[in-house]
């Protein structure tokens, strides 16, 4: 049960954004910016990037939601997620961004964990200053994001097949325009 | 020095603002509904709360500026400030506040390790809902930004005459107007 009185039937951060839509306007314009708007990196690169950070918080809604997205950007069910989250140095993504979600794992340990060593490695893979600080900028916003969360206790279903949805919706729209209907309201 | 060619004389968070417009615009917004919109929680309670959290993530930058900016709230130098960073249980401050923090430094470790006991306290002790969620909201938030100028090793300068000026703008004017010119162009 959440710890205050959220609405009901709106899943995980959705029903934060619904019981404060002042603090949901900038979280949501962030998202997007972050992980839709235009980027030298996929749209499925910084899912990947945000599921990641998600997985290593232990954060069930955003790690399942934004694996979701990824896997309806690439366009398969859930094979590359599932290789991020267990041991992404294996899965079939570009050296680059392993690079960069060897950074992003630094951020979620803390601020001052991220190394010049892993910054200098993700640049010879040709990672930008644009792409390093989006990477540092993704996962420190889910550090928040995830905190935000579980730190509410927020409603986190289980069917697979509401993150499926979503995960399409979000990969189609972004973030800006609220994704997710009151299960009421959507029968 | 910074971990990417983060524009010169900027101080912190302000140089990551600059670096990247696009995402300063919704993190500003962010923060000035959180700690300078009216609240019934006082913007320096929340200030506090910032701060709070910022030094537990050992984010000099923020415990600093945030804590000057509660200070401008409270017309004092530093004293509540330091007694809430060393043993806020001790602080000079409600014992609404003393819950809140406690709920605050759970988000901190992760979400969670929110638990309903504190949740219960927080409330038993007079805080509402919405002061619940965004004690929640400013020490997740704070997870972020703490982790954005530290993981972009940002320059942090040490002059305590530089954050009194920051804290007093901050507690007059808030985040969304930017608050830190260059050190070149002020001159």
């Amino acid at each position: 049960m959440p710890h205050i009185s959220l609405p009901e039937g709106i899943p995980g951060i959705s029903s934060g954004f619904a019981f404060r839509p002042e603090t949901a306007r900038p979280m949501r314009e962030l998202a997007h910016v972050l992980l839709h708007e235009p980027s030298t990196l996929s749209p499925a690169e910084r899912e990947l990037i945000a599921t990641y950070v998600s997985s290593q918080n232990d954060c069930f809604f955003c790690q399942t939601s934004h694996g979701a997205a990824a896997a309806a950007h690439l366009g398969e069910k859930a094979g590359t997620v599932e290789e991020v989250k267990h041991d992404f140095m294996q899965a079939g993504i570009s050296d680059k961004l392993k690079a960069l979600l060897v950074i992003a794992g630094q951020v979620q340990q803390g601020g001052k964990h991220v190394s010049s060593e892993s910054v200098q490695k993700a640049r010879e893979l040709g990672a930008t200053d644009l792409e390093i600080h989006d990477a540092v900028l993704i996962a420190a916003a889910f550090c928040m994001y995830n905190r935000y969360v579980d730190g509410l206790a927020t409603w986190q279903p289980r069917d697979p097949a509401m993150y499926a949805a979503m995960g399409e919706h979000l990969a189609a729209h972004g973030y800006v325009t609220p994704p997710i209907k009151s299960q009421e309201s959507s029968k």
